[in-house]
């Protein structure tokens, strides 16, 4: 079946365009840990360790060296960050920095608990890829720490404003889904499932961003009217993973992809408001690599699951705009942020939140399960 | 002289097309305050009242009410405004929220100065509207307070990073001229001009963002190379307010000019690297209103104190562009964030950082110093 040639193209994107990049110009052999603010050819524009970006680098050469023969190269590359985070990544009572200068010390605090999050999934693959007990407990350490950051935000210093309807965030049930799936638990926690229909648009088949608690004051707010297709591309394929998927798993698959295709210039739009109003990010209206990839693996994952041909037209839309617009053929890895029109407004290849981990993640996630179609 | 035709479209603009929009729509005589998340109609996409905005508009219709005839919706504008910052800005340390609900309960802190500086300009500038002496003494406790503020940011909240290198930010230089102008100084502060020798780039002419004060480290962070020519147009006519103005002063504009045009499509920039490297902000590209209004002021005072014809040449450039690109004639006021190639990426009117300020505070300044050209 022509899915196949999917597969093959995934593959080799990762592992001849994407993972080269990243083993050639993001190791800090020195100080130990990533760069990953690189320019279009890899040089180095900002030296500071990003540990969102640090984690999830752990993540994705954990998983490759455990599941593509072992390479002694991805591990070591893997423990340069592990490593490194070990020793740098939290103050003292255990919270995770948002950044580091390259030597290690301390350079900003997020009052958010994602780069707990990511720090947890990292640590946990490491300690499967090398059985190492103490990225194990620290991994269970911090997703016990993640559901007490999002449910009490004083924790990480975030003041409260009670004059404003309390929320629910489409990122905390991804993590909560996300931390599950690596454990290899399959049946999604249901608080968090159940958190999820708060956040339900009915009429659009769509998952607000930050969900308003409040129904009087649901759609007050802007941020409160929010979607990223992208977030609930993500969403989609982790409720994928349960033997019986929410039922709502697929309409959201369908309502975020008819929602968030610009039909007039292609590809995704990062947010959107769900009345049309205008939005407070100025970034909305643009198009970003991991939107794009999330929703392939999206897409690879439900038409695993129905066989409907619905989802390969959709994929052949996707795959064909994806490739088109954000690989670089001169200089290897993915362009990350597009103009409305598609072209790059930027030629970097990593920041502060683009790094090695949704491309590879979902080129290998996607591959494998096409491979697994019977 | 042609550059009357400037002045009189600079008049027209401002009370024909500007000011129009914001008394229809801006105003919350329910709750007091000001609306300024407005989309292109004028309809308010997000009721908050952001302390930024507030204090500038109540600064905008005090300078107008008491240099255009005294119209009595002018000054029932200010207060409207005036009345709901002096209830509801502060809290209980007299340090200003960002935001507010509709209502006037807090709704963001952001540990930064600047709603004080705007404040502070927003009440000197009403009470010399109205005589009224509480306005006065706030305006110059929160003069006191920003040297504080700027000077100690832990008195905001704000944590500190020792292994980063410290820095100087154009803007709190901006909001020391700024706050001394505003108080009638003709002389700027040295202290504050003296802090621009950090600030400045030999060969380039420029002043950085955010200058690291430590010359080893002085390029290493990408947020210590950025330039925002908007900044520097504002610190030039600043500076321009001086009997012997700064020496780089005009230096420093040329360079602007030269650096932020952009020669492909037209526009000036909003962020660049100073090295040409990449930047963390997203939004580097794209062009935006207050940068080009700014510009234009700053050669209309560069010309008067010059009657240098490069001056001209480069206003009927940036003026071309500036009205013919965000002007909206369908609907009154301007768009205020264009992609590179000039498009509005969204037509929205007001968010949370664009409001009644710089245009009528930039055209309303241009049209009277070509008036009072000899």
């Amino acid at each position: 079946v022509s899915l196949t040639r999917y597969a093959e193209r995934y593959e080799r994107e990762l592992f001849e365009n994407v993972i080269p990049f990243w083993l050639a110009h993001s190791l800090d052999r020195e100080h130990g840990g990533y760069f990953t603010a690189l320019d279009r050819e890899g040089r180095v524009f900002d030296p500071r360790k990003y540990i969102w970006l640090n984690a999830r680098q752990v993540w994705t050469f954990s998983k490759l060296y455990r599941e593509t023969g072992r390479k002694p190269e991805y591990l070591e590359a893997a423990r340069l960050g592990a490593a490194f985070l070990r020793r740098h990544a939290f103050d003292e009572q255990g919270r995770p920095w948002f950044s580091l200068t390259r030597e290690g010390a301390p350079a900003f605090f997020q009052r958010k608990p994602y780069a707990g999050l990511f720090l947890m999934l990292g640590f946990d693959e490491f300690a499967k890829a090398t059985g190492e007990t103490w990225f194990e407990r620290e991994a269970a350490r911090l997703q016990r720490d993640f559901g007490r950051w999002t449910s009490e935000p004083a924790l990480l210093g975030r003041p409260a404003f009670p004059a404003l309807p309390p929320s629910s965030a489409l990122a905390d049930i991804y993590g909560t889904l996300c931390m599950a799936q690596q454990k290899g638990e399959t049946e999604p926690q249901p608080a968090a499932v159940q958190a999820l229909d708060a956040h339900w648009v009915e009429g659009r088949r769509l998952w607000l961003e930050t969900a308003a608690l409040d129904p009087a004051r649901r759609l007050l707010y802007p941020e409160n009217r929010l979607i990223c297709v992208g977030s609930i591309f993500e969403i989609t394929w982790l409720l994928l993973n349960a033997p019986q998927p929410h039922a709502r798993t697929l309409d959201a698959l369908e309502g975020a992809l008819e929602f968030g295709w610009d039909r007039e210039y292609g590809g995704f739009f990062y947010f959107q408001d769900v009345e049309g109003k205008p939005m407070l990010p100025l970034e909305g209206t643009m198009k970003l690599w991991w939107v794009h990839v999330e929703a392939i693996y999206a897409l690879v994952r439900a038409y695993a699951a129905t066989r409907e041909t619905r989802w390969l037209r959709w994929l052949e839309v996707v795959d064909g705009y994806t490739f088109s617009h954000f690989p670089d053929r001169a200089h290897g890895e993915w362009f990350g942020y597009l103009d409305r029109e598609g072209r790059p407004t930027t030629t970097l290849k990593g920041n502060n939140y683009k790094g090695c981990f949704h491309i590879p993640r979902a080129l290998w996630w996607s591959a494998q399960a096409i491979r697994a179609l019977p």
